[in-house]
């Protein structure tokens, strides 16, 4: 069954249609009752029975053999597969041996009395089984026929299930309004990537804004205190895959918070709408600083379901007489690293190390070297001959490396060795996973919040303690932001904003080098009486996208774009008439007729 | 109080903040407790106290005059009207005899012991006091201070808990999903008023929706079965008086349906919304035919909270030999029409009746006499010599008319006598009301529907029984669409979709002579199996805009565009540079150079 919680449970699926219940919610308990069901036939045999299907499910429809019902009888054996039909029949108990425990209906089935095609299926494109491999081109074309599969459907109902328990809590248990924000605004300070749409004065454009942050930030101003919006944003990335030109974030603002409460307020929003089939999540979640994060995973978004943290052996290295070595170390900032990777030699093939290294350079132009520990006890290397047995205890305690396991090892400057370390690792573990080693539990969701030290961002407040130190060395300043990461995912932002109007205009002309005439109306309205707000934004589509376990956040939405963009069911974008823009005095600059121009 | 539900009042506004109350919540039940709160400063008097303010309403706070908190008295003798302060202190039963019975929170007050300014106000364009009358462009340059006000506080929080009524209703109690629909999609036939978005393929275009029409319907072939989605619309109508170019519906789908199951849904959907402070609401809704709406209302969106209605003395004037009566009588559909004003004489004055008549004359061209019932129970007018005694009884009779109610008369073709009077009807009426005659019970909700027995619209199914006159005389079928109606405006329309790809393509190309290429995904979905399915629209800020008492939707949106479509705060929409629109391969055709593209 789809439902996922006792609330939903209790919907009505059946009031004001023409059936009486779903065919997927059929149990033993409704034998001997009087049915009227809609579905689709997703098979049929010979004449003598059906498999119909709906949102909820499967349900068996013996088919009448009398004389009857011949009439019953010849309109479902005609109708193709993928017909809309109406039985009205009896629920009876299949025959002792007959059921079907695959199938939650598979203790009965429903003898037929009346049938009813109700639109006739000409023929697919593809079969609707979930077990046929579909090129994902062909889905997106016939989304409507994809949006029939188990998988689509499971999807976009858990979807609205957690979105609806989110407003539950924020708007019903904490009190949060939900305000609709425009989406026809100005151009933002830095907006590059955001769509604009021609008004009928001449010259003058709305855009699409990437986030209602000016709005949210405006209606604390004005007193609003708690806002939520399931926002609609939108963002030209051009031709970037699995995002997608416009998607959905939970935009939250609250006056009167500190950091620490809004993510109190996360942890309760994100335990609250967890559906109970992915589990329970436990709060509060984990914290990092940046500078952690860096150092022990390489990236600013841990995936901490799993171990091979980066370690730092400089010091086993010191004394190492290795020249490439040296000169790393003797460098600002200069470090040897090291990440190891579990039965490494027994899951990996030389040519996945040496893909790995090569991944290192190609990305990073850094050199990676490995060491195998063998059996034995000694460790296998280009290395091994410049490091006596005391450094290769010391290699293996530090890394606490086991028999078959391979370490990688890059010496740089810090940042640099994290950062292909943190990608090395990933890599290393996707590589083993599809080995068959099972390192990351697929029923694990591990929430992290990762503390950015100094993002600088136009909105967001410097640490109290640093607010000085803004106006003397701003790239010193912490920020009051931090990001939310779930299995190595950033799904989503929060920071304490700037209330104070001078402040907020020395950021964005001294520190950010922005036009701030773009912003004037919110610089004034920060001089209005702006209290203390803060908030957060979390990326709807990939949070869905991570709790259901699905590929792609395509599989999350009902019509997605295609990475360049396109709708490929109805061609969009598509051509329009020179007429048709005439009212908004644009006109085409056809890349032929650029290039002229730029020549003149 | 702002809370309107049990649910509501529930809700903690408290939770994760720097408060322990609101300034609002206080009563005589908190005396002796410790409260911290946050708010703005209303305005303060001679160090002495001050009526702090937030989102719940106001609160006395004591400022102490003893020496140890001389600097809690500096704070706040010198922060400015509307800067942002937090206090903490002990609530005190206000003295005897100095409760306040007009405030919530008279009866008590805080004792402050420590005051902290959180943000100082510089002086501002006006006062933020419900009372001043403040001009609308003044208020939406700047909105973030208006919606500090108790109207527009109100307006936003009942509108966000009767749409999470909504959803509870919908999602919770029916099984609906909520499905987010593409807003960068392609153009609709007969699309003219979508606002178009360039792409970054030289001469391809998005356009925004006007509703997510095409989508509900391809989620019901998608087998979704129950759609429901809280969505953002746009169309581009340049100015027009309280419309605004991106607007909310109500967006409802079902599968299975007909028009009964839609409108016992639309009735439960409002019934259970519907907040509690402006009363309950009966159903079934009374239904009306669009031919009764035209010959009582002479309108398709009847205001039935008054009467009023049109009433045919064709029979009377038939034998009353007076030239044009008889001359419109002789035409085809020719009536003799007339509503009653009830104490027009009394009310109305000449120019008052001369302008009625005006109207009629300069917006539809039709001729329109008053008759003046006087006390002695003659009627007075520019007829009454051409009126025998039995025929003036008649009218009388007929219109129920009394003693100094004034009878407006037309004479002409059935669908124009009816819109003209229709038309009379409602300004008279608002001419009366603006004299002081009370007609409508400003606390009544009256709900129509309004079948509307021959709309030509792209997607509505006809008539089961008229489906076969489609194909021979499409002008007469009746169609399956009904619009809502609320206090005489539409709030909604709902209909059965056509489910038949052959039908649906027929309607496209024969009746309505639209290019079915557009639509040939739909037209490809319908044939794929799409079940019989229907739905419903309503226009969300009409229906709050009705519900607050708002005088226009713009009071029940937050940031709103003015009727030329700016936004007044920023500036919207803006300049860009070319530079900007060069990724887009669009360029503006200024009017000038327009025009002489034009004479070459």
């Amino acid at each position: 069954s789809l439902a996922l919680r006792s609330e939903t449970r209790a919907s009505d699926f059946s009031s004001f249609v023409a059936r009486t219940n779903t065919c997927g919610e059929l149990r033993s308990a409704h034998v001997g009752q009087e049915v009227a069901l809609c579905g689709w036939i997703q098979y049929q045999r010979q004449g003598l029975f059906l498999v119909l299907r709906d949102f909820q499910g499967l349900i068996q429809i013996i088919i009448p053999q009398d004389e009857a019902h011949s009439h019953v009888k010849k309109v479902l054996y005609d109708a193709p597969v993928e017909s809309v039909v109406r039985v009205t029949g009896t629920v009876i108990s299949r025959p002792s041996g007959q059921e079907n425990p695959r199938m939650p209906t598979g203790d009965i089935e429903v003898k037929v009395k009346t049938a009813e095609v109700l639109n006739s299926c000409k023929k697919l494109p593809f079969e609707i089984k979930d077990f046929i491999k579909k090129s994902e081109a062909l889905r997106m074309q016939y989304r409507y026929l994809d949006l029939r599969s188990f998988q689509m459907q499971h999807n976009l109902r858990l979807r609205s299930q957690m979105v609806m328990r989110m407003r539950e809590y924020l708007c019903n248990l904490h009190g949060f309004v939900d305000v609709e924000t425009p989406t026809l605004f100005k151009r933002t300070p830095g907006g590059a990537k955001e769509f604009v749409v021609p008004s009928r004065e001449p010259g003058r454009f709305y855009c699409l804004p990437q986030s209602p942050q000016q709005f949210k930030q405006l209606l604390m101003i004005g007193g609003l205190d708690r806002y939520f919006q399931v926002a609609r944003c939108y963002r030209d990335e051009g031709s970037k895959p699995d995002r997608q030109p416009e998607f959905t974030q939970i935009d939250i603002e609250m006056s009167f918070v500190d950091q620490a409460g809004i993510q109190r307020l996360i942890e309760g929003l994100l335990q609250y709408s967890w559906p109970n089939e992915r589990g329970t999540i436990t709060t509060p979640f984990p914290s990092m600083s940046y500078a952690e994060a860096l150092a022990e995973y390489g990236t600013d978004k841990p995936d901490t379901r799993f171990d091979m943290k980066i370690t730092d052996v400089s010091d086993v290295f010191r004394s190492v007489e290795i020249r490439f070595v040296q000169n790393a170390l003797l460098k600002s900032q200069g470090t040897v690293k090291a990440i190891c990777i579990p039965q490494g030699a027994r899951y990996l093939q030389n040519k996945d190390l040496e893909s790995l290294k090569e991944s290192a350079k190609s990305q990073f132009n850094q050199e990676v070297l490995h060491l195998i520990l063998k059996p034995d006890g000694t460790l296998k290397s280009l290395l091994s001959k410049f490091l006596r047995e005391e450094h290769q205890l010391e290699i293996i305690r530090a890394l606490k490396v086991q028999a078959d396991d391979v370490v990688l090892l890059a010496a740089g400057e810090h940042k640099k060795v994290c950062s292909v370390l943190g990608k090395l690792r990933l890599e290393s573990a996707n590589l083993l996973e599809s080995r068959g080693l099972v390192l990351r539990d697929p029923t694990a969701f591990h929430f992290l919040q990762v503390e950015l030290e100094s993002a600088p961002h136009p909105f967001t407040a410097p640490h109290p303690s640093d607010t000085s130190l803004l106006y003397s060395d701003p790239g010193k300043v912490r920020s009051q932001h931090y990001d939310l990461v779930l299995n190595g995912n950033e799904i989503g932002g929060g920071s304490i904003r700037i209330h104070n109007a001078e402040q907020q205009r020395f950021v964005l002309e001294a520190v950010l080098k922005e036009d701030p005439e773009l912003l004037s109306h919110l610089l004034e309205a920060l001089e209005c009486g702006a209290p203390p707000h803060g908030g957060i934004a979390l990326g709807l589509d990939r949070l869905i996208c991570l709790v259901v376990g699905a590929p792609s956040i395509r599989d999350v939405i009902a019509f997605p774009k295609s990475f360049k963009g396109h709708d490929l069911m109805s061609n969009t974008p598509d051509y329009i008439t020179p007429e048709e823009l005439e009212p908004y005095h644009i006109q085409v600059a056809w890349p032929a007729a650029e290039a002229k121009a730029n020549k003149n």
